[in-house]
Order: C-alpha cells, then sequence, then structure tokens
C-alpha cells in the first residue's frame, strides 16, 4: 500500500485518525456504545457552549448577506441540539454491523471459512453547512468502529470546532481515542486536495454537497471516493396510469421537498394519456408553486390551460433544479422514456407510475439508477424510509454501496479461516 | 455523470461496450448461459485456428530470448483450450448473481423494499500474460451480465486477437450483442491510459498483473479500480504452535507455489519458541529450496545449523519475492507480530500458527488484511478453495470487494421500491 509521504497538518490529522482506528476496530460493541451515550449527554450538558460558537458563525452569515433559509440550515438552538443528541441515542439502538457473519461454511477439506464486517478504518466526510452533519457522521462512523476526519464547510467552522471539541472529550471520557474524530484543519480547499491524496491514511473519502465539490473529488482523488447525493429524478407517467395517482406522485416528487436529492426534475409522459394528463398535471403543478419546462406539447398544453409554460432548452433536460421547476416532456413510448432517462440521469431515482405490470416490469429491468420507483414518490429513496435508522449519504455509484448507505456500507469485510494444520497440496 | 468527451478508437470500443452492456442487463439466465456453451462449443471447434496464432506469439517470445516459463504460461495446445472450454462450462452450472434479492422488506406504510443484484456493466480488465485470463474473464463478465474490455499483454496480442474473435463470433450467434467481449486496440500504455479516463463509460477497472501495473492505474484512474493481488503474506509462528504443525503450514505457505500471490514472504516466529523452532524451519525451508533472509537471531540459528542464512535488510520486509525467498525475524510478542504485518503487509493474507486460543483470537481481530488464516496455509485464499467457482482476481483493497472476487462480486445492486400511489407526507 503507497502512504502517503509528505507531512502537513492535514497528513498529521489523518496519521492520529489511522493509529485511533487500528486502537477501535477490535473493540466490542459495548465500548463504542458507551462513547455513543456519552456523547449525547456532552451535547446536552455543554449546550451553551455550542449555542454560543454557534451564534458567532450565524452573525458572520447574517454580515455577509447569506439568504435566511441557508442562516436558518446552520443555526443550532437548544432543541436542534437536543434533537442531535435524542439522534446519537437512536444510532446506539441500531444493530451492530461490526462483527457480522455475512457468508460462512465448511469447505470439504474441514477449513472452516467465514466472512466477517470489519470497519473500514479511516474515513473522510467533506460536507457543507449543516453543522448536524458533524454529529450524525460522527455517531455512524463510531458506531461501526471507523475514526472519522471531519471537513465541514468554513461557513460552520466555529460550530463545528465546538461540537467536535464536546464530542472528542465525551469519546476520551469513555476510553475510547479522541483522535476518532477530527476536524480537519484549515479552511481552504487546500485541505480538500490534501485530504483526497492521503492514500493509505484514509480509507474512503464521501463527499456530501453540490454537484462541484463531488466532480472534483471523483476526479482528483486517489482515494477510493464514495460519490453521493446529485439526483436529476424523473417520474414517467405511463400509457396506463392512474390519472389521480400519477398526479399526486409527480407533486409529491417534486414539490413536497424541491431542496433534496430525490426530488423528481422531469416529468415523462406518454402520448397515449397525453391528452388527459396534461391538464390536470398543469393545474396541480401550479397549484404546488411549480414552473413547467416544457416540449412542445407541455408548451401547448399550457396555452390551451391558460398556465405558463416556459419552452424547455437542452440543458433542462440535465438541470438538477433544487427548486420549484420541473422539466416536462412527452415520450411516444416506454421505450423512448427509459432512453431519455439513460441519456440524462444522474443515476438516483425514477419512478413510474403504470397500471401496467408488464410495463413496469420493463421499466425496471431497463432503468440503471439506484432506485427505481413503482406507483410510489422519488421523494422515498432516503435511508429513514427505508427503514435503515440512519444515514451518511445516498451513493449514486455503483462500486461498494449504491442508493442510502447505512450502516453496513461503513463496513468493509475480512475472511477468517481455521483450520487445524490445513496445507495445499 | 461525467462522460469521456473526446474520442479515440479506445473510447469508441467503450462506447460500444456500453451499449452491448445495455443490451446484456435485462436478459434472462438462459440467454446468457446459451453464450457460453456457444463459446465453449466454438474454442473446441477452432482450436486450430487459435493453436496457430498463439505460435505466433510463442516463436517472437522465443525469439525474444524470453524465459522459458514464461513462454510456457503462454503456450496453448489443444488440451489446454479443451481445459479453457471445459472451465467455461463450469461457470454456466454457476448460480446466476443477476436479479438474486439481497434485501427485502414491507415497510411500515406497505411499500415493498427490495435491493437486487443487478450487472456493473462495462468491466475493464487489463492483464498480463496468459491467454486463458482472456477467455476466463469474459465468461465471468458474461454470466454476470457485465461488457467486458480486454486489454492484455502485447506478448499475447495474436492469440487474444483469436481468442476473442471466436468468443465474438460465438456471442453473436447466440443472440447476444459481439461488442459484449471486445479487445482494447493498441498494444501500447496509452491505450490502458485512456481505458483509466472513460469514466462513465467504464463502470470498473480491475488490473491483474505486477505492482507497478496496479499501482498506475490506481493512481491514475478516474474510472472505479479493485485493486488486486499484490501479495506481502506473513507467517506468525506463536509462542504456543505445534511445532510440526508450524513447520508444515511454513514450507506449504512459502514453497508449494511460490509464484503466486498468496504465498507467504515473511515468518515471524515468537521468541519463545524460537530455540526449537529456527533450526527446524532452516532444515525444512533448505530442503524445500527456500533462502532465508533472516535478522540476527535467525543468522545466528543459521550458523549453528550449517544454513546459509542471508542477514535482511529493511527493503526485505516489504518484498513479495515471488521466488524461492523468505524473510524471517524473531518478535517478542504476538502484539509485536502484528506491528510488523500491519507496517508492511499488502494486506492480503497473514497466518497465525497456535494452540493458544485466546492468542488466535487477538491476532484475527488485530490484523487488517483479506484474509487471516488460523492454524491454516496462506496458500488457501483462492476462489477455488473458498468454493467460489470462479475467480476474477483478489481484491487486496477495503471497498466494494475484499478477497477473492466471484461472480457477487461483478456487480451492483438497484432497490426496487413498489407501491400504490404512495407519497411522503
Amino acid at each position: 500500500m503507497s502512504r502517503a509521504s509528505q507531512t502537513s497538518p492535514v497528513i498529521e490529522t489523518a496519521r492520529r485518525a489511522k493509529e485511533a482506528a487500528t486502537a477501535l476496530a477490535p473493540l466490542p460493541r459495548t465500548a463504542r456504545d458507551g462513547a455513543l451515550l456519552a456523547i449525547a449527554d456532552a451535547l446536552t450538558a455543554r449546550t451553551d457552549e455550542i449555542v454560543a460558537a454557534n451564534a458567532a458563525d450565524v452573525e458572520k452569515a447574517r454580515a455577509a448577506g447569506t439568504p435566511d433559509a441557508i442562516v436558518d440550515r446552520l443555526t443550532l438552538t437548544p432543541e436542534r441540539i437536543a434533537a442531535i443528541a435524542s439522534d446519537v441515542r437512536d444510532v446506539v439502538a441500531l444493530p451492530d454491523p461490526v462483527g457480522e457473519v455475512v457468508r460462512g461454511s465448511t469447505l470439504p477439506n474441514g477449513l472452516e471459512l467465514r466472512q466477517v464486517r470489519v470497519p473500514l478504518g479511516v474515513v473522510g466526510i467533506v460536507y457543507e453547512a449543516r453543522p448536524n452533519v458533524t454529529v450524525d457522521a460522527a455517531a455512524l462512523c463510531l458506531k461501526s468502529g471507523n475514526a472519522v476526519l471531519l471537513r465541514g464547510s468554513s461557513s460552520a467552522y466555529s460550530s463545528n470546532t465546538a461540537l467536535v471539541a464536546v464530542v472528542r472529550d465525551a469519546v476520551a471520557s469513555a476510553g475510547l481515542p479522541a483522535d476518532a474524530v477530527q476536524l480537519v484543519p484549515g479552511e481552504s480547499r487546500d485541505s480538500v486536495k490534501e485530504l483526497m491524496r492521503a492514500r493509505g491514511l484514509v480509507d474512503v473519502l464521501i463527499p456530501r454537497g453540490g454537484a462541484s465539490l463531488i466532480k472534483a473529488v471523483v476526479e482528483e482523488s486517489t482515494v477510493p471516493v464514495i460519490e453521493t447525493g446529485t439526483g436529476n429524478c424523473h417520474v414517467y407517467v405511463d400509457e396506463r396510469a392512474d390519472l389521480d395517482m400519477a398526479v399526486d406522485i409527480l407533486v409529491n416528487s417534486k414539490a413536497q421537498r424541491p431542496s433534496v436529492c430525490n426530488a423528481a426534475e422531469t416529468v415523462l409522459v406518454h402520448e397515449g394519456i397525453a391528452a388527459a394528463f396534461l391538464p390536470r398535471a398543469l393545474a396541480a403543478l401550479e397549484k404546488a408553486g411549480v414552473t413547467v419546462h416544457g416540449d412542445e406539447a407541455w408548451v401547448e398544453a399550457g396555452e390551451a390551460e391558460g398556465v405558463k409554460v416556459v419552452p424547455a432548452v437542452e440543458e433542462d433536460w440535465e438541470t438538477e433544479y433544487l427548486s420549484y421547476d420541473i422539466a416536462a416532456a412527452v415520450v411516444p413510448s416506454l421505450d423512448a422514456a427509459v432512453e431519455h432517462i439513460r441519456r440524462w440521469t444522474s443515476g438516483h431515482t425514477e419512478a413510474i407510475v403504470t397500471a401496467d405490470t408488464a410495463a413496469a416490469r420493463r421499466f425496471v429491468s431497463l432503468v440503471d439508477s439506484t432506485a427505481v420507483m413503482v406507483n410510489a414518490s422519488t421523494r422515498f429513496t432516503d435511508g429513514g424510509q427505508f427503514g435503515f435508522g440512519a444515514e451518511i449519504g445516498i451513493s449514486t455509484q455503483k462500486l461498494h454501496a449504491r442508493g442510502p448507505m447505512g450502516l453496513p456500507e461503513l463496513t468493509s469485510t475480512k475472511y477468517v479461516v481455521t483450520g487445524d494444520g490445513h496445507v495445499r497440496g
């Protein structure tokens, strides 16, 4: 294994994380859960300190003219800190992924083979804005026996520094190495770059945030990366869709929470149902405050219904709006819908609305995305909704983990082979 | 997903592979198995043609003064081709990984959640010398529903060209796209570089071969890589080892087949058993034709026994000899052995020989490698030995696959979520 040979504050942090990971790996569940409970208690006990540190970030953000919605996401109140502590307690209750025997058998020669889940080692998380991610990520990594390197947004630096100090003290008080949780030093992009080149020290890097951050990490990192979160999701309304169901799913997929990665960004409608569906969809979308960027058929329907439809340009098909906007087209067939999706999707979630089982089966088999919904909203692609209890992100790549990543996705495996003097003949 | 935008013969090949992968993904097992049977038949029917093409490579290799052992590995005889065809038939008999439901549940709201295995898409394999890998890799990729891009060694170019022509004809005759199996054009390293940058077209790159090839691919590739095969494996003889067992396991691990990645390269001996073990080990290793590169304790034992021991230098600890050589040291404790292993291992396979269950348990929990053997030879880390039926390589990395990679490791998963109009509240 090649190791980063140069040194710097970031590399030194990674080295300490690797040592902490080595110490963490053999610890039993009780030790890791004890640290998590200590973290939850400390967050409650030291709420004032965290709120004060957060106030500095909030003030700086307001002074810089940051939009209210972003300032709100940045803000920590005693209630929000209590909720974060409660989430940590929920993680304690989740099953321990470490030590799970994934596969096992006794081989014909009597060797006992077991494939056992083990921690990955050092997990690097690069994320933006929300300081609750700091604690969530630390809790999930500790639960799965990993050391974590946290590289949050500079706009939350003061909050993150306070949170990590509280977490580290709690971890140490529980007898675990404090360096299992560390903030990556430095506020510039250079520290992210150093993290990306720390192959041999960092086992995986998980970028969470905007598309440009993720693209940069994916392309430049020599540390293995798990790509997350970009969601250009589609809803396809098939020729044999129930119209009410299609309208409900479309509006929910788009407008229930437009700022997240599992919100729909494009609707495709089979031409056989377009005349019946488009007027109802336009009315419902307008009511939900959604602007449609449509092809010719949608523009015409809009004119007929008196709803303003913006003519779509090619860029609309690849845009992840994350806002009350949706691209819309009419397609001649299910296969044409699939082709459109294959061309433009980010591979996150696509939904079909249909009463036709053969159509559903074909759509599911041809669409190559993380999740395919049949008669359900795209908004369900989520670790919480899937019953995983927690999620560290939604992987849109094919290797290692695909879809919402829970605790098992933060582990690797090791083969343990036991004999009584077995040699190969 | 970013897509390679430039074009070239390599990129065009990758584009065709992606199209073929799209066509392959929805096909049922019978279609894929039919193509594999057609390949096996065609290899037998066109043996003469393959032998003739191979003769050109063999002649070129001989003229270039290639060592006999390498020429032998390159050589295809009718018997060897029959064996390759037989291996393809064995792959047909393996369980189909595609469509396996890995996880499934009905969520509290009634949504049906299934996590289903799907092909990865396009798999690139970069390998050296042996032309049998060409057919093996194609068979495993087809069985798992993937298109494959094969980039073999230039020394086997004529053989590989003939083999791939036979395979493609057979695949097409079975009604599958011939482009599911393609040789990457070009014999220079540039074609590997282009493959490494074809992110969005190639889903995973698996380098099989020497350490320098693997290092280059791991560091330069933007396509996700599965690192394989470098094996600096250790045998640790604990204070409470059975001496006969320890000698057998040591000699088998080192000398049963020294040229492979799961052969041992270093032996570590607890000081409490060194006086009893070293003389016996030296005699057995000498008999097996192995040269010991030892620390002071081993050199002294060698002098006492009249066996030549080469004084070890630091480089020996990190060397994957792949020959009848072994590095050897005496350590003060199990923990010291673990520390040595953690520092120098490539993360492949380590073995402990001990009668002490607590020692075995501690070694297993502290060693962070793909496979840990307790009282068994390192040589058992192998897909065939593990009962996987076939292997595409042995991953020494932690993400996606770790250890021998069988068919499931050539797949990803997709979540299929079925409702009857479910929306999020």
